[in-house]
């Protein structure tokens, strides 16, 4: 196995609210080369037993620590029109994350809610042992659910706009989809030299569309190989598995978002598969995948796959 | 097992294009009562190797066969605010489909598409054997997908409107849903003396979205089991598995029927499973599971789900 | 001027709450002629100083009145494929208009709400008197708008679907749209033999968007001239003011709705007025006006027109 | 009449592609300060007889003139949370603008376009002179239609990102609003201290919706006098003409955009003219005013108004 650089979360400027080309890179990388990336959760760490979401709330502390990402990572050697091939090694979870409902957010708080009043910032602490997350419930039954480690939000700087943490683009951002897990490998365009690679936000478990607008939501350290694909050109982030090819698109309203990875789903089974457009159309129609990631950020995110064991 | 019903798709009253209360009963059954449906494929059974699509396209015969279902069936004292619990006990493929591309239609045509060129009228044939669905393909090897027959169009009239079979709805309809598949019990909202049930539409492979508004499109006979639920005051279609509860909400844009879908699934955690309105939201937020139906018909459906196995 | 047939909406039959071809003609009328239609308010005129919303909210009083019209009028000698032109004379209001706020209804209510309490059933009552619609406030100056009369509901039947006459549709319906106004003529598509117009839900006054989802909402009598346009075969409802041509569209999401009525109207301008589509379009782009009909029924109601000065 | 400070388009740093307080302030104002601004039309300047956009379609030349913005502005004393108040006093407009269609974008191309073929880039220069804009045609009557002088985009920085110009949003962009004209007064929210304003993007006439994605674009001289309002804390950018209020959002789908104005100006008239909240959703529904100022960019942005004379 190769050598593994460790990029510590913990220098202020090793963490920031967008992803920027015009951050300083607190770490340049070889292609090929492996690095264990300590990632905060979507809110810097703040939350603890004696500090709920409902104490910072309205404050500086809250909005100055929504979804840090570490980074940027510059990439030696790759430039513009190039993809950052990321294979997920490895996600260390804690022993326990967090989930709340934020007042306002969420896909069934009111979009537009000053004439009804906000719920309240709920804050729940699961234990996690042995892949298992445990939601506690008071003179109940607690609720066990297999833990499946996935980084929130990973993503490369744009040319010119420096973009908040928490948006899903063309370039990743805050995906939030399950895919981004242990074992994959996740293809994203590069727009300038070097790359700049920033990621956070990790999930102990999410549901498909992440529907209150919080997972359970982790602190991790995150290791990663870092390769590299020339000339590859491409619109959306990609995600390869053992049994699927992916294409994930972020959009508003939801089936844009379905329609620009199938799109790009489509592009692909026509270029490296030997189908043509018509075949792929309807083969996706007949047998396409789509993995709902969420709706509740800026733009919504879906992942539209198809099984290799078709191919 | 219980005696069966059979009901004949060939009299021209026994298939309508509306799910309309005021269409004639073709059958009359008791609750419990098994009884084997015969329908058309999404077309009227108007294709074949002689007919193709582009030789009806723009007729009277093409317009007037679009998605026809086979019904009403009338359930025996059923009345308003019961549900009809549809127990899916088989559908006998025949031995070939069709899938088609749509001029106009399906999610990667501009939806808006007077100024661009339709695309073809293509129509393929797929060979259906042993559970496997042949694509042919010309001079390359043909892909071979896993048979997962399902019903796609399904529901119960409506009080005062007559709706078209195309679009899904509160009462089922063209919900174009994997889920509608043997061993699962669909529960339909009933708002007529008597439930007025309609099907049609079966698929023997569908993909998630639907993404070319056409599946591998089958006649079929579909054997069901019809029961009632007293007083289920439902307000969307919901489906029970071995595995999972699921809740069935149409709407657009897509997020929308998400956020239906979850809030009746919270609805029924409540209800039916003893958890409080936070705690359900959470939960579905950590570890619910969403089925993108299709993207393409008048309204978008969705079925949110929850593994049984955390109940 | 032309002798006029009344139609009231007294017996029971003069109203139904859909806009259905199978419902018998109230009048059958020749091209030409002139009728003054009597219509309910858009609650079947149950509101009074002595029955408020909150009154009858939840109750079979209600939902038996939800937005009744008044119809169908048959016309003689019309086909499908042939238009109504619709010129609407006079809309005599009365001397008093309500409005309200509905709990889960209306632009800033949660369209997704059973989380959050709903708002209150205000009910008010506005008067109208010499051109001015007066809306009440306790302790403070009352407020004076000017009374633009207008019909909400107005439609002609499809052929096989009954449709809610709380929809707007390819054939009218409720467009809540203020140019269906005194002076102007509306073009209404023609699916069955004999048109089958519907018509009610005047308005004494509206905002754009109607964004508490009502108006000030009026019983009244409507004096139409109703005149055919042969083989017009049109998509969408169109207006003929003094100074305008208008294409009224109506879909989900509302920049749908947009673009659905500027394709009309480019058509339109191509057809009859001796544009080429680009320079249509550029036109449309540089000098058409949008008037934002209302954002709250199932589909969004908008109209795009071009200025006749230009023209 | 005040002194004027003139600031010339011309050195490379006086435009920006993005909204970013990072660029370095080309000026700095006092509260009360009249300024003259040079700005390039919404390609930089670089179409002419001699170079239509055919001839730099997918070009570098091309992609790094999209939509260029003078500034940044810095506004002395001014802090976060207070406002701008912009009174565009004068846009002295040139003698020719021009209006495009560009592949892939404007609302009746379709938005997901890869499987259709891209509308060709036409080049049409529109005369503009005594207050007329006159759209050629061949061998046809050209059309005449009144100037409008417009600011298309003007906005100020946000605190973290850095925006590309060709997006509005909270803080204003590109709204391609024709209520940014002259005798009109901004109000613009302050996230950053110095306020640091960009503005650029003329027409010299633009239909609502701005339909084919360009209006009548125009290199133009703005002439703006800038004050300030303390502690304003505004949610959206706002208007006031002599007749009117008016709230701006910017938001996808486009009924959002609607519902976020409206919300506002529902604020507004609490706060300011002594409505309680059931009142001013009601007289908004009555009386309220959306002008729909474009469904083409990448949020699409709605004013919401209330007509001064019934306050």
């Amino acid at each position: 196995m190769l050598p593994m650089r460790e990029i510590s979360k913990a220098p202020e400027d090793h963490t920031h609210l967008t992803i920027d080309a015009r951050h300083s890179p607190i770490a340049t990388i070889s292609p090929g080369e492996r690095v264990a990336v300590e990632t905060t959760d979507y809110l810097g760490d703040i939350l603890s037993e004696s500090t709920r979401l409902g104490d910072v709330w309205g404050t500086d502390r809250l909005d100055d620590n929504i979804n840090p990402v570490t980074g940027p990572i510059r990439v030696d050697s790759v430039s513009p029109g190039d993809a950052l091939a990321v294979e997920i090694e490895e996600i260390e979870l804690p022993d326990r994350g967090v989930i709340n409902i934020f007042p306002g957010f969420g896909g069934l708080e009111p979009s537009i809610g000053d004439l009804a009043p906000p719920s309240d910032p709920e804050t729940v602490f699961c234990d996690i042992e042995d892949g298992t997350v445990t939601y506690p419930r008071e003179d109940e039954q607690d609720v066990s659910i297999p833990a499946h480690p996935q980084v929130g939000t990973i993503g490369t700087a744009e040319k010119h706009e420096g973009r908040y943490s928490v948006k899903p683009h063309e370039n990743g951002g805050n995906m939030d989809c399950r895919e981004v897990t242990e074992g994959n490998t996740l293809y994203l365009p590069v727009d300038v030299d070097g790359g700049y690679l920033f990621l956070g936000d990790c999930h102990a478990a999410q549901g498909d569309g992440e529907i209150c607008g919080i997972s359970v939501e982790v602190p991790a350290t995150v290791t990663l190989r870092v390769d590299t694909v020339s000339d590859a050109d491409l619109s959306w982030p990609r995600i390869e598995s053992d049994d699927e090819i992916m294409s994930v698109a972020a959009a508003r309203p939801a089936e844009d978002a379905v329609k620009f990875a199938y799109l790009d789903l489509i592009e692909w089974l026509v270029d490296d598969y030997g189908f043509d457009e018509t075949e792929a159309y309807h083969l996706c129609s007949a047998a396409g995948r789509v993995r709902l990631a969420q709706v509740v950020n800026p733009k919504f995110t879906v992942a539209a796959g198809f099984p290799k064991e078709f191919l």
